[in-house]
C-alpha cells in the first residue's frame, strides 16, 4: 500500500474538514466543526443528504467517482468519514491525498465481523463465541458446535441497526437463515446479558486517549432506543471497559472517536459485541452533558488538536426518535431536554429521525 | 403601518428560518436552527459573513436592496435578525411578507437610547439619570443638571461594544465630547456600580416567559470580557431582575430572546443599562450549561414552538476571545471547556473572534 498523508501541524481555525457521508452523524460533525471555527465539505452519494444543509461546501457523487473524490479531497485539510459502510477503497484513496482518519486499516477490520472479532480476541479481550459460515451446511454445523440454545446469524459485512441479522434456535434454522442471506456470515452464540453498554472514546494524533463514561444501552429490534448514563454501569465496570477500549484504540493506532459495544453477561463477563470506527449513536448525550461532545472530540482528533475533557456534569438519558414517531415533533418539542432533529425528509419505519437528551443532577 | 404577518401554526421541522445578519450571532442561530431540524437562510451585507459557512442558503446584499430582500423573505417561513443595528425599515419590510420577530417596534425603541430609557422608566423601572443632548451647549447644561462627578456621553443610536461612548468629568468635557460625536446623544449619570449583570430571557408567541440565571458581566474598554454564572448575583437579586425583564418583555409584546443589562449600584439599586432585542454575548454560556441554549430558545420562540427549559446544571464562566488573542487558538484548544471560534478571517483589535466556556459544579 502506498504511503498515506499525515498532518505536519494542527489545522488552524478556518481550515476545511472533509466528511465522507452526509447523514445525521456527518451533520453533527459539521456542526461541531463549525463551533471550532472550521469549514466543512460534505461528500455524499445522496443528493438530499441531511448534512448538506449545514455544510460550507457539498459534493453529491458516488463514493467510487474518483474524479469527484479527488476534487473534493484537494479542497480539504483533513478527511474523515461518518459511517463504516463508506467503501474502504474510498478512504484509502483519500489517505494518499490528504490526512485521513480513522485509518482505512481500522475501517477494513471493523467492516468485517469475522476480522473484527478475531482482532479483538488477539488482544486477549472477550467476545461471544462465534463461527464463520459460508454455506448452509456450515451454518448447521456451526450451530451445533457452538452448543448453545440460541445463536445470532449476521452478515459478515455491511450490517448496522440490526439489519442482516436473525436469531436462530436450531441447526436447521441456522441453515435456512444462511439460505436467505446468501453471503458470508458469522454465527454468534447468543449472550444472555445483564445489560449492554458502550464506550465512546477518542484517541488523538499524539496517542492521548479520552473516554466518555459508558452508557447502558437499550435496543429494540436491533436499533438503539435509549442510552442511560450511568444506567446500571458501576464505576468499576466503567474503568474496566474504558481500559479495554484504550487497548483496542492503541492496537489500531487509531485517530478519532470510536465506539466499542459490550455485553455484560449474566456471569459478569465483559464481551465485545462490535466496534464502530466513528462517532456513535450511544454518544449523542455528550452534546448536552459534556463541555466537549463526541462530535467536537472527533474533529479535534482528526485536526491534530489536543483532545477535550470528556468529563460529564450531569446524568443523561438519550432517547432516539425513530420513523413515524418523528411526526410527533410537537410533543417532543414540549418536553424538557435537548431535542435534535436530523433534517430528513421522509420518516420511514426504523429510520433514525432525531433524538432527545434529558439531564438530571450527576450521581456518580 | 400595514398589517404584519403572523404564523398560523408552529413551523414544522424542515422549515426555513431566515436570519438578517451574518455575524457570530447569526452563525450560532443557524447552528441551533439546524439542531432542531430547520434549514437556515442567512442574509448579510457582507460577502464573507461567518454565518454563510453554516447556512443552508445565503444572500449577500444590502439591507435596503428590497428586491433581494423580497426574494429572500419569500423563501423563508419566519424571519429574525441577529443584531439591533439591522435597519428597522428592513425588519418592517420583512414583517409585511413573513412572520418576523422580534417586532420592528421593539427594535425601533432599543435602537435609540433615549426612547429605550424613556420606555423603561414608563414601566416604573429604574435607569441611570439621563439627559438628551443635541448641541454643545445642551451637553454642558445637561452635565451640570445631572449634578454628578462623572457622566457618560453616548450616541443615541447605533452604538455597541462601547463604540460612540466617552466618560466626561466636566461641563466643558461634555460639550467637547458632543462636538466630536456630531449627532444626537444622551448624557447619563455615571453609576458607581457594585457589579454589572444581565438577564437573557425569552418570550414565546403564547406569552410564556423563560429567563436564564443572570450572569455577572465584566467589561473592559466597553467590550464584554467575561460572564460568570452565578458570579456575585444572589438568588434574590436574580429573582428581581428576572421579574423586571418579564415586565419589559411583556410591555413590548416581545417574541424571541432579549437581554437586559443591569447595574447594581453601591446603594443596592437595580438600574437598567440597556436592552438588546436579540441573543446576547452574556448568554453564550447557555450552550454548555443548559440543555437548551439561548440560540435554540430564540429559534423556538420565533418558530412558534414551546420554549425550552432555561435551567442550568452547572456554574459557568464565559470568556471572550477578542482581536489578536484569537491567534492563540492552540492555547485555548488545550484548555478545558467549550471553545467556540466564529470563522472570522481577520483578527482586528476589539473584534470578537470567539469565546470559551468552562463549567464547574453548580452551587446555587
Amino acid at each position: 500500500m502506498s504511503a498515506v498523508k499525515t498532518l505536519a501541524a494542527p489545522i488552524p481555525p478556518g481550515g476545511m474538514i472533509g466528511i465522507l457521508g452526509g447523514g445525521q452523524l456527518g451533520r453533527m460533525l459539521a456542526l461541531a466543526a463549525a463551533s471550532l471555527g472550521f469549514k466543512s465539505h460534505v461528500f455524499s452519494d445522496k443528493t438530499d443528504a441531511p448534512a448538506f444543509q449545514v455544510a460550507t461546501a457539498k459534493t453529491a457523487a458516488e463514493y467510487t467517482d474518483w474524479t469527484a473524490l479527488k476534487t473534493f479531497i484537494e479542497q480539504c485539510d483533513a478527511i474523515t468519514f461518518e459511517f463504516e459502510n463508506i467503501p474502504a477503497e474510498t478512504v484509502e484513496f483519500a489517505a494518499k491525498l490528504a490526512a485521513t482518519n480513522p485509518a482505512a486499516s481500522a475501517l477494513r477490520i471493523t467492516q468485517d465481523r469475522i476480522k473484527e472479532k478475531t482482532f479483538v480476541r488477539s488482544l486477549g479481550i472477550g467476545t461471544p463465541a462465534f463461527q464463520t459460515v459460508t454455506s448452509e451446511r456450515a451454518a448447521a454445523t456451526a450451530f451445533d458446535s457452538l452448543g448453545c440454545a440460541h445463536a445470532v446469524l449476521k452478515t459478515a459485512r455491511m450490517g448496522y441497526d440490526g439489519k442482516g441479522q436473525a436469531l436462530v434456535g436450531s441447526a436447521s434454522e441456522a441453515a435456512h437463515g444462511f439460505a436467505l442471506l446468501k453471503q458470508p456470515a458469522i454465527l454468534e452464540a447468543y449472550v444472555d446479558f445483564q445489560y449492554e453498554m458502550s464506550v465512546v472514546a477518542a484517541r488523538g494524533m499524539n496517542g492521548a486517549f479520552a473516554a466518555y463514561d459508558p452508557p447502558e444501552n437499550i435496543h429494540g429490534g436491533g436499533i438503539l432506543h435509549r442510552s442511560l448514563v450511568p444506567g446500571r454501569v458501576t464505576e468499576q465496570i466503567a474503568r474496566e471497559v474504558k481500559s479495554l477500549t484504550q487497548k483496542i484504540a492503541d492496537a489500531f493506532g487509531y485517530v478519532g472517536v470510536l465506539a466499542v459495544e459490550f455485553f455484560v453477561s449474566r456471569d459478569g463477563k465483559l464481551l465485545v459485541n462490535e466496534i464502530a470506527p466513528r462517532v456513535h449513536n450511544s454518544g449523542h448525550w455528550t452534546i448536552e452533558a459534556c463541555a466537549v461532545s463526541q462530535f467536537e472530540q472527533h474533529v479535534r482528533a482528526i485536526a491534530g488538536w489536543p483532545l477535550g475533557d470528556p468529563g460529564r456534569h450531569a446524568n443523561a438519558v438519550m432517547q432516539n426518535i425513530i420513523g413515524p414517531d418523528a411526526n410527533d415533533w410537537a410533543i417532543y418539542a414540549g418536553r424538557g431536554g435537548g431535542l435534535h432533529l436530523y433534517g430528513k425528509s421522509e420518516a420511514k419505519p426504523g429510520r433514525k429521525m432525531g433524538h432527545i437528551t434529558t439531564l438530571t443532577p450527576k450521581t456518580h
